[in-house]
C-alpha cells in the first residue's frame, strides 16, 4: 500500500468531489441515490465470487486478472462512499475511528478472539425481528 | 472534514488491521465474506432511506441523530472496504484515483453535464443480459 | 396478473427445479451462494431506478421497454428465490402468509395507516446497534 | 411443499396487496422504494450466513432454528417481491417461466453441466465495465 501510506482522505474526497462538480451531478448524488449506489457496487464486488465456496473465492485473487477486476469493483464502492462523506460533509477518518473505537468494547478481543460471536447470539437474532 | 485532510489511507487502514488481527479475524475476513459485508452494510445505510422520497431524505440528514445515524452506517462500509483493501493487499488510493481518471474517459464532463446517461443508453441496457 | 390466478408456486418451484438440475447446478446452488445471488439481483434491479427521483421512476415504468427490463430483472429475484426454497425445502406459501399475519400484529392498519413506522421509531433504531 | 403445491401466487398477490391497502401503504410502496426493500431483506438473509463457510452455511440450516429464521428473511423478500409485481400489474408465473426459457437457450445444459460458466468468460467480464 505505497500510495495509501502518504494520500490523506481528504484528497481522495477532494478528487472525487471535482469528477461530480464537473458535470453537475450533485443532484444525482443525494444520499438516498448514493446509499443504493454503494449497494449495486458492492453486488458487483459480490458478483466475482457468487459461485465460488469461501476458499475457492480465496485462491481466484491470487490470478492478477481477477484481482484487478476486484480493485475496480472496490473502487467504484469507496467513491461512492467518498461522494457520500461529500454530500453529507462527514468526516469519514473520524467516523472510521470512532466505530473501531466503539466496536473495541462491543467485541472484547478476549472474548471474540477466534469467534464472530457469542454463543448466545443465534437465540437473540431469532427474537429481534 | 478537518481529520481528513491530515489522516492517510494507511492510517486508517492500519487501524482496521490490528482490529481484526487481535481477534484473529483474518479466517472470517476473506475476500468472499468481506464482499457480503460491505453489501450487507450497504444494506442497512439504505434502510434509513427506504420509505423517503429522494428530497425527504436529503431533508432527513440535516437532523443531528439522524446524521450521526448514517454516518456510523458508512463507517461500517468503510471499514470492511478497507479490511477487504488489507486482505488482498491492494492500494486503495491508486485504485480510487486510477478509476476516477477511467471515469473521465468514459463520462466527458461536456457530454454527461446534468445527465447520468446518455439518451440511448436504455437500448443498450435491454441489449444486454 | 392471467397467470398468476392459475399458477401454484409449487409448478413455479418445479420449472426452476429442473433447471437447476439438468445442469447438476445444485453445489453452486447452496444457501450461502443463493442469498447472495438474491442480493445481485436485486442489485440490478436497483440499477433500474438509480439515478431516477421516486417520482421518475414511477413514470419509467409506464414506458413498455423499460417495464420489460424491471420485469426480467424481477424474475432473476424470483428464481433464486424459489431455487433457495428448493434447496431448503421449505414451503414459500405458508411462510408468506404466515409473515403477513405476524405483520398484522406488528404493524397495527389502524396505527400504521399512511405512515411506515411509530413516531418513537427513530430513537429507537438509533440505541440498537 | 405442501401448501406450494396448491396455492396459486395469485392468492399471495391477493394477500400482500390486502395488507398494503388496509395501510394506505401504495405511496410508499413506488417501484424505487420497493427495489431496495428487496435488497435490504436479501441483505438480512444474507447475514444468517456472512461468517459461514459455504459447507457450514448448509449444516447451520439443518438446525430447525436457524432454519425458521432463513425462512422468515425468505418470506420478506418475497412479500416485496410480490408488492412489485402488485405495483407494477406484472404477471410473476409467465415472467419466471419465461426467463428460465431464456436461461435454457444462454445456458445449454450439456455445455454447463456442473460449471457456472463458459472458460473464456473470466475475460470477457474485465472487458465489461
Amino acid at each position: 500500500m505505497t500510495a495509501d501510506t502518504r494520500t490523506t482522505v481528504g484528497v481522495l474526497r477532494q478528487a472525487v468531489a471535482s469528477f461530480v462538480d464537473e458535470r453537475d451531478w450533485q443532484p444525482f448524488h443525494s444520499p438516498k441515490n448514493l446509499s443504493m449506489s454503494i449497494a449495486i457496487e458492492a453486488a458487483e464486488l459480490m458478483e466475482r465470487f457468487q459461485w465460488l465456496t469461501t476458499e475457492e473465492a480465496r485462491s481466484a485473487v491470487e490470478d492478477p486478472v481477477e484481482l484487478a477486476a476486484v480493485t475496480d469493483e472496490l473502487a467504484d464502492i469507496v467513491i461512492y462512499c467518498l461522494s457520500l462523506s461529500n454530500a453529507l460533509d462527514l468526516d469519514v477518518s473520524s467516523s472510521v475511528l470512532g466505530k473501531l473505537q466503539t466496536n473495541e468494547y462491543r467485541y472484547p478481543a478476549q472474548e471474540f478472539r477466534g469467534r464472530f460471536r457469542r454463543p448466545e447470539r443465534e437465540r437473540r437474532d431469532l427474537d429481534r425481528d
